[in-house]
């Protein structure tokens, strides 16, 4: 397939959609103040980024709404708290397949500021999620289903996947790097594997990037100059392990006048940088994640070893290898 | 042009040059230990490092000798107490067009424990550089031309230097991301230029990046795959401003088998972690290098503005915009 688009031109199917507050909400427990949730959405505003995920609607049934912030649980409630009648940014959530007490707890779209349902799914969720993204486009909403840790699927249970999801009613599909263990060369066939199928069935490619080897923003791109048209960044990254794609890359890479870089830069110094210098907020590329990375492994010793400070990678390598 | 190779097949054109000394030593004045090289010349060996760049051969008479780490002026002797007798990974030093007193200074190959001399040269500066390469040529030496902010220099004087070091006695040409401002779509098609000479003329391609969007590993590797193969990298990524491709992420992403993690993370954790303690030695992306870098100018506003902790970032950004 012909790639689409070069760098001087602008594709009107591109829209950016920050993650910050779902995928960051991963870093500090979904604990974001009011003030930087408000902020965080004008500025969306003003830079053109066209949408905004507020978070996962867990379900309360599992977590104690106590341990969390309330991004976790993402209410239309509280929401509507930050939003209002506003509808200049798309407003989303993520739902994840055995989390969400959807029947209960996704209303009716015209009684909900949501706009886009994003259900997140292992490929072997797929079934499950299909009967999520119906339950959602009865409601009224937009869909995505963001296949899980795809670097880890088969290209033969990828393929039936989307077959499944093109026949039906999602709005998109996404590619999720969740270990941040693809590289580009691994990116460009597989996006044009989603579109192959996005273009027969009439849904959208989405991108999101994980950044242990230092690739979030070259492989989205990547995948954005092989079909791909939604693309996730958090700004300056902020995201579970290594992070994300950041979003002021991204806004300054995309040519289309709408975005606007300088409402971005203020806010990460008048929001993120604080927030960098919180000991206990930590994100952002570094050996560990490096590793897990190449190993195609959940970062989860990553973040722990990070946690705990650890720079000996020689034995966090060898007790990597040894679980093999 | 196809690619060459792919993720599984391995390249034997393709060497790595360790460049921490040269290029890192932008950042801590060349100040390294005996103890610091001695141990990373050993770790190259282990990890199946092909050259290592011990600094710059630079002029006595421009450079105060008091003012900087010997590794400014990588003397013979100097790289002789490191290395000895041994040949196991070869010994490259740069030599700036302009800032080397080349007739005393580089003394025949005979005499010397170098193998590569790298001339960096600015694109108008090509005529002095192959002057040099032929004096180093008639002396013993392998070159190769490194030409330096290659993102603002226009296409047709790439192309006439890119002759006229064809018809030279260099042996390979270095694309040069200097201002770490070019996107992996715009490496590739100026690699694919670079080979087309190459080929002719019977020279290699190498690639040396910098991270000033979180790029120089991706723009390494995707310069690799259109035919560059000698591809630098530092350990941790240390070089001046945004810093290089890291050498841990490329030695991991290459499939010969003749490449080894291992010894390159233990150097990173009882060498180089303990020089990102150092305040005074910094180097890595942050937004004023991600500005500078898409702004397409030198990093030097970016580094003044790291050293002074600056995070008023859109004061930055309108200093830079005003100068155009």
């Amino acid at each position: 397939m012909a790639k689409k688009g070069n760098l001087l031109s602008f594709r009107p199917d591109i829209k950016v959609l920050d993650a910050t507050i779902r995928d960051g909400g991963l870093v500090n427990n979904f604990d974001f103040s009011d003030e930087f949730v408000k902020e965080l959405y004008k500025t969306n505003i003003k830079a053109g980024v066209e949408y905004m995920e507020f978070g996962y609607r867990a379900d309360k049934d599992i977590f104690n709404e106590e341990e969390f912030g309330k991004w976790k649980f993402a209410t239309d409630d509280d929401i509507y708290k930050i939003v209002g009648d506003s509808d200049m940014v798309k407003t989303a959530i993520m739902a994840d397949v055995g989390r969400c007490n959807y029947k209960r707890d996704i209303h009716p779209k015209n009684e909900s500021p949501v706009d886009l349902i994003r259900v997140a799914a292992y490929i072997h969720q797929i079934p499950a999620a299909i009967e999520m993204i119906e339950d959602f486009f009865n409601k009224g909403y937009e869909t995505t289903c963001n296949i899980m840790a795809v670097s880890t699927a088969q290209l033969a249970d990828i393929k039936a996947a989307l077959e499944m999801l093109g026949q039906s009613p999602v709005n998109g599909i996404y590619i999720v790097d969740s270990y941040g263990s693809m590289y580009p060369e691994q990116i460009s066939p597989l996006t044009e594997t989603y579109v192959e199928v996005a273009e027969k069935y009439g849904k959208y490619i989405g991108m999101h990037a994980h950044n242990n080897q230092q690739l979030a923003f070259a492989n989205t791109i990547e995948s954005c100059a092989h079909g791909a048209s939604y693309l996730d960044g958090t700004y300056a990254g902020m995201g579970r392990g290594a992070g994300n794609c950041s979003i002021e890359l991204l806004l300054s890479f995309l040519k289309n006048p709408k975005y606007n870089i300088y409402p971005v830069l203020k806010f990460l110094e008048d929001y993120m940088v604080p927030l960098q210098k919180n000991p206990d907020v930590q994100w952002g590329y570094n050996v560990p994640y490096m590793i897990t990375g190449h190993l195609n492994q959940h970062p989860r010793t990553a973040i722990a070893a990070t946690k705990d400070n650890r720079t000996d990678y020689t034995n966090f390598y060898n007790e990597l290898m040894d679980r093999d």
